[in-house]
């Protein structure tokens, strides 16, 4: 489906029909195929290295930081305490970096699937992969159904940073999943997930939105834009079993020179209560509670 | 540069390098050389019909709204009466579509060079082409420069809706057009512009936004996302000659009913707001006022 050709790899999916988003490459850096999928490593022209898994970008060396920024910092800032996270997926480490820098965070816990993408990112996607390293992570090679089935009631955050809903993440996205994750979480806990793009599947949006409604006392939808990613942006979807919280309102602010010591290019509380705030037709669609599109 | 092949076409400029997007083709519709460049019109598979000049997507049938929405509705709301309004360039009409709705709304003139681009999009983009036929609407063919020279004091409110600086619209990029708008505007007056991604040309935006500082009291900069345009995005330029305005707080809030009637489908006052909030390496860079980028 997915190709380099005369120096540019290109990305096409079912997921959004009828368009494609090239980049034009300097060198393959790694390419193998894991028990889970296929892994590549592009050296590009513009946007640095980037790893692309099944034939999806999951990121560039150019804007990953506004993904990993705001999946790990808006569900951080929403809780006041946030000490124990677990990360499901982020196997680039981006996620752990990110985590590791909130002051309140004592342990993170990361469970990934994939062996090889941690060794991947390890040897040639070093600015994201120093994130597995870090002292306060412990890592796991795992599923995380299964990890979170033996761990209960013990984070604050769980955060999950998976590849789009086509095959092995599929069940990321469904009522289960939400279910595992809110008996893993203490009481007061926060769940976030990346969930697509409400330009392209909103039917995919709304119906991960009602999974974590019908299991969570309060949900909400916020997104990031990222250049490189099918639409220039992407969902995420956030639960909390407090039906009072106010998602939008972050419960610690940072200074600017905080924000700057933590190397924070996107995330600020502004663009925190901003990244709740949808388009008109995204939130008529997904304001409905009773959606079942 | 750029070009349809097996079905695909795909769009490259200088402006985005390393990065490339494509369009799926259903048919060509229309393609001319008029006096001012080249006029391309796809019937594309899944984001319906698309307008290209001189290479570049200009607007897709599917995202267009979220664009000519918020070029519009951000001036025309931070205005208390925008009664009389200049738009320069929006050949396509979506502009003025949008501008019509607006109840204060009382006279559009708008200014576009290019003759053809009107009659082409007449004919092939209705969606957008009904806007050139508002009875609120006095249509001149001529040049923006020209025709401000010629009006002074005269406008509450006027939007740039041009292509990039490459080529024909260059000049609309520089001081010397905002100080031809300012002298088109009447006291108080709003004036926004296009003003390209701050992903991919921050060195461009940050010019932009210093010219319009240097000729307005007051300026700012707001971002909409549009999936078709290059990294997802763009910006806008906003300039008024009072120093007090608070562009980020719309003097209008329509209710949820009245933008329905509108049939907005981007703009509400909520939206206004987060528009105006920039991530956090934007703003840092963009409002160092001194910055010579």
């Amino acid at each position: 489906m997915n190709s380099l050709k005369n120096g540019w790899w290109s990305e096409r999916c079912e997921l959004w029909p009828g368009v494609c988003l090239s980049l034009e490459v300097d060198e393959v850096l790694h390419e193998s195929k894991s028990q889970y999928q296929d892994i590549l490593v592009l050296k590009t022209k513009n946007h640095g290295r980037a790893l692309i898994l099944d034939g999806i970008i999951q990121c560039t060396e150019a804007d990953e930081f506004t993904y990993q920024e705001m999946i790990a910092f808006l569900p951080l800032c929403c809780h006041k305490s946030p000490k124990k996270v677990l990360v499901i997926g982020g196997g680039d480490g981006g996620v752990a970096r990110e985590v590791a820098k909130h002051p309140y965070v004592e342990s993170i816990t990361q469970v990934e699937i994939d062996a090889e993408v941690l060794e991947v990112s390890k040897k040639y996607l070093p600015f994201m992969g120093k994130g597995l390293s870090h002292p306060k992570l412990t890592l796991h090679v795992a599923d995380g159904f299964d990890f979170m089935a033996q761990h209960q009631e013990e984070f604050d955050v769980i955060i999950t940073d998976s590849s789009d809903p086509v095959g092995p993440a599929v069940s990321l996205f469904q009522k289960e999943y939400f279910e595992m994750m809110r008996s893993a979480l203490k009481p007061g806990g926060i769940v976030c997930s990346q969930s697509g793009t409400f330009y392209a599947n909103i039917e995919q949006v709304t119906q991960t939105l009602n999974h974590c409604r019908s299991v969570f006392a309060s949900a909400a939808l916020a997104y990031v834009t990222v250049p490189t990613y099918p639409t220039g942006q992407i969902a995420f979807v956030l639960g909390s079993c407090d039906p009072e919280i106010k998602f939008d309102i972050p419960s610690i602010s940072f200074t600017d020179d905080e924000l700057e010591q933590m190397q924070l290019r996107y995330y600020s509380s502004d663009i925190h209560r901003a990244a709740f705030v949808l388009p008109r037709f995204a939130k008529k669609i997904l304001s409905n509670e009773s959606s079942t599109l």
